[in-house]
């Protein structure tokens, strides 16, 4: 039985159109730092893949500065800012700035000063969506791009945080997105490449990759495929609900990405639902992606009033384009098999 | 004609077995961080690659922890430590080191206090290698890794930052490699990937391509191809001097990388040189590539002692196993005859 991976959130298959574009690139030996002809080639692949991105980001006329993830990216635009943040932020964001912005039931985040906050345009584990207040200095857009329509240049965000990974571009590459005459202290001294703010020999593959699958997801988002793919989310959250006694779905009520699904059964571990369904053949996850592979009470949940044993038993299941409805189907079957089995035990 | 690439210090051609490597891993979707099949998968790509850069660098035992290149290395393993270094050291290095250590004219540094200091194993633009003392701070063993054998564990130093691209691995990737028990500050935060010292999802294909290069270049070295490279690198040297009036041959008294030549020819601008061998068909340097192609008087041949004329007045050509003594020959009377067109200019 073919495995089915439902965990687009945590990573993503790589594209055709970035893959391809990464092995032609392979073959470009400069460094774009030189002035001969080899070097300029390479140079001429950083810049084109700058421009695809700007572009799919609607951020023509801003600065991207490539970086090796939005993690890095959260230290360049964050770090010794004492920026505000609310406790849905990721890890990433969370480690430079408070916890203090509230946070209401459905995952919706109020920001007193835009100008001194922090605020991500949608959640990695609920895929809740927030409104953007006008002069924000940083965004985390990492789930969204890719996955539903916005610019940045009309976001009303002064700096934005993407990642390749996500829309599927290669992992270990991703962008810092400030408006024009914005700047920011650099982290990585050295040769002064990316403008001066991002030291170091260019990731050219990755930039390449990145920019390739920018310009794929850009398509297939005005292409409608996103639609359907909420269309099979939605198969699937009917398909979980057939049973007499309901899970918990977590952010159903807010405006959220088209591809989440969270589902939350009190008292059945979030981690032993992912192992039994690793084992079924089904790839989900229990909250974000995390180093160690070590599972806790959801943060985010626990920030939107869940109680423990709530935001301890959730796991999420995200789509993306290639997922089919029989995927999901078959996907909900087992997972209401084991329900069913958990509910027993506790009976 | 086809274009002969003499660059090598710069970056490298990408190794048939990193390419290979690479494209494999390109269907592996899921992230380290993740605990199912998908995610597992990955993490193993992970630690082979970690595993091959540790015995290529003769660090087995010690923590490989993987960055976005020795330039990120450099800043966890350098900045707030206020170290010594030399001159000489590369930008990523200067940038969080003072330049107090006394250089010879043959580039040789000397360190007073170890444990305080930095101290590259080889130098990017001459070649010349250090004897590192033990207990020494941090080494820049970026150009050494590759083409002159030594071990990490055997080194002396308590850390070492080390890139891929350098060795025929992509650009993008490195590493920092400290003794077990040390330990660094991260600076960029997150989901605490690589032990903590280093968050952000894992660049995995790059690191695929990092570990495939490493195992290649190990071999190549315990099989003497870098012996041909100095034979051949000596072949252009004496092509180079059959002149009556001879260029500086910069560090060539020095013990030095196998691959390295730096001729100088004072009030004969470097950035000259090298637009006028790219025109026809040669891929050389002046100093270190560095980000805005501007070109000044190489701070390492200042700190050397050679004056301005002679130090704005150099190139490096740098080989590596693909370049044969037909190259070297034609680059020699390429460049034979620019160097006599210069001094009938001047005479």
């Amino acid at each position: 039985m073919k495995r089915v991976y439902l965990d687009w959130n945590a990573s993503t298959p790589l594209r055709a159109e970035a893959k391809a574009a990464m092995i032609a690139a392979m073959d470009v030996v400069g460094n774009p730092s030189s002035v001969h002809a080899e070097g300029r080639a390479a140079k001429a692949l950083v810049e084109t893949a700058r421009a695809q991105v700007a572009e799919a980001l609607g951020a023509e006329g801003a600065d991207v500065v490539f970086t090796s993830g939005a993690t890095e990216a959260a230290a360049l635009a964050c770090a010794g800012r004492g920026l505000q943040g609310a406790a849905v932020e990721h890890d990433a964001v969370s480690a430079w700035v408070t916890d203090e912005l509230s946070v209401d039931p459905l995952g919706s985040v109020t920001v007193e000063n835009p100008a001194a906050a922090t605020l991500q345009l949608a959640n990695s584990e609920t895929g809740v969506l927030q409104k953007l207040p006008e002069g924000l200095a940083v965004s985390d857009m990492t789930q969204a791009f890719g996955k539903v329509p916005f610019a940045f240049n009309w976001s009303g965000a002064q700096m934005g945080l993407v990642s390749a990974h996500k829309l599927g571009g290669p992992k270990g590459i991703g962008a810092l997105v400030l408006r024009r005459g914005l700047d920011v202290e650099s982290r990585i001294k050295g040769g002064g490449q990316e403008m001066g703010r991002r030291s170091g020999t260019e990731n050219v593959i990755g930039m390449v990759g990145f920019g390739a699958a920018a310009q794929a997801a850009a398509r297939d988002l005005a292409d409608g495929v996103w639609e359907r793919v909420a269309e099979i989310r939605n198969i699937l959250e009917n398909a979980l609900e057939d049973d007499s006694e309901l899970p918990i779905f977590v952010g159903k009520g807010a405006e959220r990405l088209p591809n989440t699904t969270v589902v939350a059964v009190p008292g059945w571990k979030g981690e032993t639902q992912v192992m039994q369904m690793d084992l079924a053949g089904f790839a989900i996850s229990a909250g974000s992606a995390c180093s160690s592979g070590k599972v806790r009470a959801s943060r985010v949940l626990t920030a939107m009033g869940f109680d423990e044993a709530t935001a301890s038993g959730a796991i999420r299941i995200s789509l993306g384009p290639d997922v089919t409805e029989e995927d999901v189907l078959r996907f909900a079957d087992a997972w209401r098999k084991q329900f069913k089995k958990f509910r027993a035990r506790g009976a």
